[in-house]
């Protein structure tokens, strides 16, 4: 642990210094070394490697067989404490981390999600990673990358167009035009197409008819149960099979009804083919980086692919992947959906902290986004972090409680004051955690060199992985369990809507699915305003819904906003080409 | 030319027999060349092609400039005769001939347009050419390419959100809710979208608003301006002047509010940067062929991209390209639009015959998509076919009147009649024209040997090309001109609507663009029953829309149809993967 302030100018053998939100200019000068080379790296030949573009490579899912002799490589997930609406560094770390396992002699490659259009043009600019600790060519990453989300706006929409031409076409089926579920999606932040009618015009059975006139709306594609399905599928078999369970809605009788009743899901799985197969880039350090799928994490899984997981789990030492939100999300969805699909388990999990972010759980500060940090946030208080540190506590039992051992990551910042480090340390130290310093934004994988040693070493003690629930377990009892053992509440109160969902779920065969619980990302209880470790509150389960191609069942607990808009002032209009034609404003 | 029935088997030195629709399975068994090679033979550097999977290479803009000083190719349209609802093969013939032309010891390229996946999963499966004159891959052709379909609906829609969220914001340009003309694309057939009202739920200013209620709707992607303003730039900084051109919409006093004043025109430049570089493909006889674009023949221009001509017209010496539709409304884009952009001036043009249309052209038969030919169109009947070539005389005399030497292609099909063959040789010989029949779909370049020796003599003769009207034409007076003199109407009628359109369009300062008249393709006049070349007619123009990214005004004549719907058996139903894991069913 270092006991001073981090340098904020960089070391000797390290990278010149950042100059302010530069990591599109790191990119940018970053020589790209041949993605057949990374491959290589990784022991695929180059029959496994198509390029897509420099630097980019589709990897052929045929490798998951090849390599399933080789030995299994250590498991890391990268996940955090509750963040602030800033976000605390995950994508980064996990990066920065992989780039310090390499630092540090060992093979090492990360895994993670594909960053999504809207966001991009709607908030801040892209970005998997940033500064020294990022994914190249960040320009491709941040636009369309090799397709794979296009690919499942298409396939949703053209399931949600053969829906449609069902009802019009006299719905054979017996769906009920006023009882489909299946929505349309597009990668962009649109309020106005949250809440839609379709089907104004003509009606009727003729050439001209527009098809029947429904109230229906659009997520953005992160949100598809489509990307959720891609991102946990086994092969391209599975991925079919999980298309054909899709439910698109009900009859009058409550029969569901799914993609397979609507002959849409071989036209799908062929629409997806090549989004199947994982996305092979490098870090600017040309580590190896699979870039696959990116599920919205408030109504999904939000971590990367099962296949990518499948792949670099045979050929690599050490893979690193991260999960969306902090460990009571995103890691307990990896853990009891993800790995229990997978197959595989985790030998660690990182718990990225920041000073800031534990400042805040403090319940003294408040932090919003878009807006400069309050005055107060800036002096030096190791009492704050230590106030805030019961948000650290509670995330590092919820990994133990998966048998997993944790380390925590300070993710330092240069307004950081080392009693501030000093204390988050103790912390750690008190919950029997190891704990590493990483300055990988400013210096890459030199940067994060101590957290890789850290993180070796935990990955070294034995594995007593264990789920949390099992697949028999009732719905609401796994919900519960969920509720209770890892937020931390004193029990569920499940609205009649959600206690019918469920009755109709369990009942139509769906009792053995995991579940993925929607709620805030901003607090381990359901309520965003409350920091820290809640206690004294219960989990409010408003709905619950059906992903049965991805295979899960999510409960809603609060709003959930399936389609961002964008701000009076959207990150597009500074997106522009330069003088010589080249993007400009993308971070 | 043949004087007996054309040979169903193929000739010795040429390709197996084909069975029935057997184009992807042709596609699947041609082993690739690495497209570094085909890119080579058209002295294109490794460093000018970027892969993008398999056969796959996206050509860098820099190649313009670098190959500037080289000598043009002969430039070859193929355009064809009044077609019916099945299509006449002009795509295959373009593809045929390409290879045709190396068969006979020529450098020679095709460029052609990117087929659009709503059709696809639609009518019929895709295919761009067919059989052995086709362009593969076939899969990744017909499904995403290298994305810049997606790329067209990432950029059009990121506008249509900024248009609304500009609303939503109190709209500083004015602009009037109820005057916005942008709608939104997906490319899906989804008749359920062609009229829709947005913007339901919470209104109001804050976060969870949904933006302001308006009626609209998606076009197909093929339809959208950007689609039309990609294919028609010849540069990166073009592309962004013309996309900051489009126009949205009218303030209540008619002042047009364009995507620059919405500050969206950066970004969906980014967005498009890499659609803007032409797709390298191959034919299955391993010849090149550039791959760009895909606007809309019916309210746009229908052709493929300028900057593909700019590049295939320095790099071979025959660059062979395809116009949508007949020679009357493809040729005279192509003509007017398309090559007063470019300054690229065509040295001749193939004008695609088939019997089957002549004979329809008779008046005596008539054709519907998806049924069998009536029985009484296959008997040999050289008199139907004579009567239906007044329609290949009209469409020759349109080549003619812009200075371009024409050459029949007589598209062969088993069915067909040596006597029936004989009448069309005598119909072209007696217009001047040369003609050739080939047999390109059975017997690949091979069989279009003739037709390229008949091409490449007729682009010997001294080009005349001249513009069919001058940029300073008024806007009425260059559709009068095309009606009369290319579609044979005595006049126009203006609707009140278009006529005030037409002056306005004028006043504010785009009455030195081109027109693009929309009318039906299944007639020389704009009623779609018209057979052969229809006399005593008028050209009824309805309403008159602006392209101002795009470049030019576009008359509507009729009912255009700008989102497809799916019919009661989608193709989709039968597109699935095989027990390999390959795609069926795509064509």
């Amino acid at each position: 642990m270092a006991s001073q302030r981090p340098p904020a100018a960089p070391q000797a053998n390290s990278h010149p210094p950042l100059t302010a939100q530069d990591s599109l200019g790191i990119s940018a000068q970053t020589q790209l070394r041949p993605i057949e080379e990374i491959g290589a790296e990784l022991g695929l030949g180059q029959e496994e490697i198509e390029p897509y573009g420099r630097g980019v490579g589709k990897v052929d899912l045929a490798a998951i067989q090849r390599l399933a002799g080789r030995p299994q490589a250590r498991f890391i997930l990268v996940t955090a404490i509750t963040p602030t609406p800033l976000g605390e560094g995950k994508t980064t770390t996990a990066v920065g981390l992989s780039q310090g396992m390499a630092r540090t002699g060992r093979r090492a490659a990360v895994a993670v999600r594909q960053p999504s259009l809207g966001p991009t043009m709607g908030i801040k600019g892209g970005g998997t990673g940033g500064g020294w600790s990022q994914v190249v060519p960040m320009e491709r990453l941040n636009l369309h990358l090799t397709g794979d989300i296009h690919a499942v706006t298409a396939a949703h929409n053209q399931l949600a167009a053969m829906v449609d031409n069902h009802l019009h076409r006299g719905s054979p089926s017996g769906l009920d035009p006023e009882r489909v579920s299946w929505r349309r999606v597009m990668d962009v932040n649109d309020r106005s197409l949250r809440q839609i009618v379709t089907g104004l015009g003509p009606a009727g059975g003729g050439p001209t008819a527009n098809g029947p006139l429904r109230q229906t709306g659009f997520d953005i594609t992160a949100a598809s149960e489509v990307m959720a399905t891609l991102s946990l599928a086994r092969s391209l078999e599975d991925l079919r099979a999980r298309l054909g369970r899709i439910v698109v809605g009900s009859t009058p009788e409550g029969e569901l009804v799914t993609a397979e009743d609507i002959k849409a899901a071989g036209a799908m799985t062929v629409l997806l083919k090549e989004a199947l197969r994982p996305n092979l880039l490098q870090t600017v350090e040309h580590t190896p980086a699979l870039v696959h799928c990116g599920p919205f994490g408030n109504i999904a899984t939000g971590n990367s692919s099962v296949v990518a997981d499948l792949i670099g789990g045979r050929a690599t030492d050490y893979l690193i992947t991260e999960a969306g939100f902090a460990a009571d999300i995103g890691a307990e969805r990896f853990f009891n959906i993800k790995c229990r699909l997978s197959g595989m388990t985790p030998d660690a999990a990182v718990v990225v902290a920041t000073v800031r972010a534990l400042k805040v759980h403090s319940g003294r500060h408040r932090v919003v986004a878009g807006k400069p940090l309050p005055e107060g946030m800036l002096g030096e208080s190791p009492e704050d972090v230590l106030l805030g540190a019961e948000n650290l506590r509670a995330q590092l039992r919820i990994i133990r409680r998966h048998g997993v051992t944790p380390v925590v990551a300070v993710n330092a910042f240069p307004t950081d004051f080392a009693s501030e480090h000093e204390v988050i340390a103790q912390v750690a130290a008190e919950e029997g955690a190891r704990c590493a310093l990483s300055t990988h934004f400013v210096e890459g994988g030199a940067g994060a060199a101590e957290l890789a040693e850290a993180v070796a070493e935990a990955a070294e003690e034995p594995s007593e992985f264990r789920f949390l629930y099992p697949e028999e377990a009732p719905l609401t009892e796994k919900i519960e369990t969920i509720a209770t053992q890892v937020y931390g509440a004193e029990g569920v109160d499940f609205s009649p809507a959600a206690s019918t969902a469920l009755a109709a779920f369990t009942e139509a065969g769906y009792g053995h699915l995991p579940v993925c619980v929607a709620k805030t990302h901003l607090s381990l209880s359901s309520d965003p305003a409350l920091k820290g470790a809640p206690s004294g509150w219960r989990l409010p389960v408003r709905e619950v819904r059906l992903s049965a191609g991805a295979g899960f069942v999510y409960p809603i607990c609060g709003t959930m906003q399936t389609m961002p808009g964008l701000g009076s002032a959207p990150a597009a209009e500074n997106i522009d080409i330069d003088a010589e034609g080249n993007p400009r404003g993308l971070f």
